[in-house]
């Protein structure tokens, strides 16, 4: 098919969209560093909360990151990944072996197991601003919801999630005192979940969650330069 | 050089040896199983804290497990482990490619300064019987100190540690409902890294850590029966 810049692409992307065209799901930005890494050239298609019915005729089920290739339509950001990989034999490798796809599992499920809700309590406070405001009620109801206490209170407590939140990041800071990237000399799909997070928050809260001067903080910013730059290429917290 | 048994051996591993001949130190078991991987014939020498001299002597430092092979020592699990990966290329690969080192090493991390940690707080009070008489006074000393309170005091918050190490073991839990083993369909290094802190809890106190018909406990019990029940050679918690 015809991108809108007169590109022919195969794939097509469906993610979420937010306030002022911000991309806020940290499931997205996996996809999007993947996406890159392959080098395939692909057709965004910003989706909103209103656009549940439409992903889900699509899919068979309601959340975003989807990739549409011809036929086939993949969910979900792991499934996605490993689509990808297949599809791009010969590009770089977003894994590697099957041992080092196994591992990479394991990583995927603790970044969205542990430091994902440490995260979410840390940065929703301020995060709801990122979305279009029609998407901020219903935001607002579910996270209050899963935390069993008001967005503000969450904030209020964030001396006490902060701590946690570095003790968590603990085998990232020793990780990258030793190599540069979680996938070693080079970056990989690992890398590109982690990082994720980090630019979930950053582009999410004005309050930087990760201490300066640290090994984390360093690979944040050699992970920010990586193509071009595309972790900038959206725009910032809204001031 | 020739075993005891007669059967010659060209390796050699200190480890640390507790109250009867078990075998306490968590490094320790994931050499013990990285060796059975390897299928390597080893000369095993207990040790005790007594033996420090001996091991500073032997290695520059005070740490067991080492591994000595011919003139050749070496310190630190990590580093014995990718020993054994390069002096046994053509055995069964105990990682797998660069990528499924550098992502082994995050989830070695992940297991010293994340789950260790919480199991030690855990187990402590109970563990300090599986070692000599006479290594236990230094024992509670020194965790005392690290606890900031008495062992009796850290198991006394046991209700509120095990919920935090649940917590912890989340993206172990849903990998074992996805995969087998943490290197996929067969045990690699990373499994064995992460059992020896399972390993470290079921032979060092009486209360399982983890709960009856979760994956993680059929996890643990594939691991138990690896290497013809290499994990229960040795003496299980004293009654």
């Amino acid at each position: 098919m015809v991108r809108e810049d007169g590109v022919v692409v195969t794939l097509v992307m469906y993610e979420r969209v937010g306030f002022e065209g911000r991309r806020p799901s940290p499931f997205s930005w996996r996809i999007r560093f993947a996406l890159a890494h392959k080098g395939a050239d692909v057709d965004y298609k910003p989706t909103r909360f209103a656009d549940v019915g439409r992903i889900e005729k699509l899919s068979g089920q309601k959340f975003v990151p989807i990739v549409v290739d011809g036929s086939t339509v993949v969910h979900d950001s792991w499934n996605i990944a490993r689509y990808l990989e297949e599809k791009y034999p010969d590009r770089p490798p977003l894994f590697g072996d099957e041992a080092a796809v196994a591992a990479t599992r394991l990583i995927n499920l603790w970044a969205d197991n542990t430091l994902n809700p440490l995260v979410r309590l840390l940065i929703s406070a301020d995060f709801i601003r990122c979305l279009v405001p029609e998407d901020r009620a219903y935001f607002r109801s579910s996270r209050e919801k899963a935390f069993g206490r008001t967005l503000e209170a969450a904030y209020a407590d964030r001396a006490e999630t902060l701590p946690q939140f570095e003790a968590a990041c603990l085998p990232l800071e020793r990780l990258f005192a030793e190599q540069e990237f979680i996938g070693g000399r080079a970056p990989r799909y690992g890398d590109y979940i982690v990082f994720s997070v980090f630019q979930w928050a950053r582009l999410g809260c004005p309050h930087d969650i990760v201490p300066p001067g640290s090994q984390l903080a360093c690979w944040r910013t050699r992970m920010t330069a990586l193509f071009d730059g595309l972790a900038d290429r959206f725009p910032a917290y809204p001031s």
